[in-house]
């Protein structure tokens, strides 16, 4: 039997970048901190292809994460970039072809959170890792990573909070006193999601409970599964008193990183988007930063200067 | 050739409730007053199937829901909803074993919305429609139509505000000053969806624009998609003079009803569904009821009295 | 503090069918054959809602699913739906205003498959279940639960099958040739998405990975994660061999099914979806139908008279 | 009343790329030849922000899209990417901080097709359109577009119909005769969906009417609204005499593009992507390459040589 994927090509002699099968879902058991999890993870995976070959062999990809998964039960990875950098390398392996792979992989997350002890559950964040592979012309490979993180918060928006406080105080003359100046006063707020993503050299690694806890910290409050009563009003409190526009979240996010992650090197890319689903108006409000830990250090320094 | 859809079932000799095309998109006009709007509506059409039948004979359908958008250029029906109940009508000519047929569309629509008149702008809502004819033994038809609407608006916790203004009034005893009373109060708020949609016997109309305003008038406040600064704190204000629990969003426009609509007939059957993607919480809050125009009647009478 | 769900309404004496939360994750041990397996499962849960009370206490319904989820670490339940009504009969002591709830779940489910027995891989197949519970006046509560599974499968079309062979036997007249009268011929075939859901009666059981092999048993082929190239030539033959329209493929579910599932009492409801996102058009083809256990063994039993 | 946008920042003094509005909906009238259309369109639009103010004026984005759409109902601009370049230039005129601005959309469209001319309806296609305008130290403003469409078609593999041919060949001998050689073959067909970018410098124009023609000639077959019975074993057959990898879509529609497009100058960047749903896998299958005219006519002419 002739295999069509080795033949030549029929419709024109180009190199392609990416080959590969995606929307691929698979149960990943990952080891964290003291207790294996397991992830419902979606991949994508693919590899370039040469100008002079048909197709891509991909059920070589189909098999390699059937063997991923199988391992990660009685072997699992630190880490979901960890597994997507498994897969890019062995991909270059299984397709002897390629010069360059790519793995990528999402999956929601789950870490015990609360307002106050007693009121802690499992809440959902989201995870993304991507690893790309490439071996040059002595066949040597090498493999970058991507790892990040997607947290749901809460923002109130610190404009609208002083027009009301303007207009109010024409009709309540008493909020003019002294006393009642850092009142917190009513405003918009609303869902938001920020997505933190770290670009990795060899070697680099960071850990997504850290991304979450940094996302978190920017935003104007985190929510929470369990909200009794008086809790509600805690956050609510919480929240208009560290109003933030979007513009905000994604400077306070990104201008904590050198202070939080001191230990990663100024070559790490990061990138960060943050979208505010808006509760005045039908549409969203969204903001987005590509950028590098050495840039980040550089801007922090000249501030403190 | 055989019509393979003619021939015995080979698969069990069961009559099946509906077969039929879903998810077609076409580009259909309506007659609004005083303009034509086009809408890009999505369809699906399926009639029942006899237990003697192997397949239903969809290319008519398509062939059907051609003709149809084709006519609504020269000849725009009134409604998304009047386009359905001819669809389903003339289903049960084109599959004359078929007894009963189904056809459902969804579009977006546009309205000129503003909160005041120099901010008006085209604001995106939603339709929803359906038709359902059925042919008795004498092979008399009848069409029941149901249409309906989304809007997005704003709702602002009731509870979280008594709440909040019970923390603060702590840290800040002015608060209990009589003059402050009803000082609007800081609380989560955020965007809500409700979706209301009436059954119709034959003759009876309903107008979506109306379906909107009542849908609007039940939350907190309707989103804008132009609001300025001052604009802002009008209709965050507003939506804290107005604070609706999703139960109180959906309650408020059922009690609307009978006001609203005086010559919708008792028979007339109601859904309603609102859902407010919370800012506090990464899940939403949703409440539904099923009713008729006859029931809210009587309950609002009841109150009445 | 005043609880101000437990206040009178404001805005209308209306009774709601439904008030809860939507759209919750989190992750659910059940207990397999075999094994423990984690869900990533999301939930919607509700509940009825007098006329005489504004609210819904939501945040017991948040920390309801908190402990369901605790407890399944420790002590797993054997499914989906046994949570579900475990959450239903709950969440009846924890409002003892309402009369009626419901709990609904989905999650993606991964189950061995493959075309030989070196081939297999974990797949994804989806779960649903739901459960609502019913207090009477008397105060006693029943919970009646639905469960069901979707698996994607392959059809294919015995219709441009035949209508292939018609065309192609005048250009190739040696297809008229006795030997070639059963050899698999073109037609389109496509992604085919079906659907079981059972509505149980107290005390009735089914298992789903019964319904996941039901399903695929009804499409033309399985669809599968590894295939190497003879396989995929094995797969496409087998489903030429079996073409299936979605009337057939639901009729052949159907029917399938009082062989299948021989215990289970004629008031169990049956109810089956099914999609085909057909390859010859941009949109879909389905076919539903709603029944019962009874009705398919009445059904059966006549044609086999 | 102090407006907050334009004060120091208060998280960080960073830069910031893109600050905007998303997923904002409205109705755009174009012209096109011989009539006038509205596109139901969804925008994006966005502006860099300097380090020393904290917020971008996104009230000024909204009035800015409500102008342009109000504009197109009397002088409709000729496509979705002219009314984006003229938002991004806009967008520089209102927020004079800023020094870069993009503005994207995408919208349904719709065509006249059939696989016979009394076969044809309307089918929906997808539009996608970017503009990126950037204003230099001199104030000199460059707006550069990116124009694009996805078309849903029909695949074929090449492969499986190979093997499908050896395996059956030896269970009917007479598929060796000469005559057959080639009769088309069963294999798995399926969904695909290609979408192709071009990236163009100021001055050069494309027909997105073109881009959907190119794309529907590369895949297997077109798929089409209506085909009654015949017509489905023509558009069957032709795609399996013209079997298509994702490789080959993407070959043939890249080669492709130097003879359909001859005017467009070298420098125009090209980006495709084609996904196919398989429809014997549970997953998609993927292709995606970036390239240029330029690259593309060498690459052409090479091979010519």
């Amino acid at each position: 039997v002739t295999d069509i994927h080795a033949t030549a090509p029929t419709d024109g002699h180009l190199p392609l970048h990416q080959v590969g099968v995606s929307g691929v879902k698979k149960p990943l058991s990952i080891h964290r901190p003291e207790r294996v999890v397991t992830l419902g993870a979606t991949f994508s995976v693919a590899v370039d292809l040469p100008a002079d070959r048909k197709g891509s062999d991909l059920s070589r990809n189909a098999v390699l994460l059937a063997e991923v998964i199988d391992a990660s039960i009685h072997e699992p990875p630190s880490s979901l970039e960890a597994a997507c950098g498994r897969i890019a390398r062995e991909l270059l392996v299984r397709h002897p072809y390629a010069s360059r792979s790519r793995a990528e992989a999402w999956a929601d997350y789950f870490l015990l959170r609360g307002i106050a002890p007693d009121r802690r559950s499992l809440e959902d964040f989201r995870l993304f890792a991507e690893a790309v592979a490439t071996r040059d012309a002595a066949g040597r490979v090498t493999v970058g990573r991507s790892v990040g993180a997607e947290a749901v918060g809460m923002t109130a928006c610190p404009c609208a909070m002083e027009t009301c406080r303007d207009q109010l105080a024409v009709e309540y003359p008493l909020l003019n006193d002294p006393s009642l100046r850092d009142l917190p006063m009513v405003t918009h707020n609303q869902r938001n999601r920020t997505r933190l993503m770290f670009e990795l050299p060899e070697g680099a690694e960071v850990e997504v409970d850290d991304i979450i806890d940094a996302i978190e910290a920017a935003q104007s409050s985190p929510t929470y599964h369990i909200l009794k009563r008086g809790d509600e009003a805690r956050a609510v409190i919480a929240a208009h008193r560290n109003p933030k526009f979007v513009e905000d979240v994604l400077r306070g996010l990104l201008t904590s990183l050198p202070g939080r992650f001191p230990s990663l090197p100024d070559s790490v890319g990061v990138r960060a988007h943050t979208t505010s689903e808006e509760s005045i108006h039908k549409y969203d409000v969204a903001a987005e930063h590509v950028t590098s830990m050495g840039e980040l250090r550089v801007s922090g320094a000249s501030r403190a200067a």
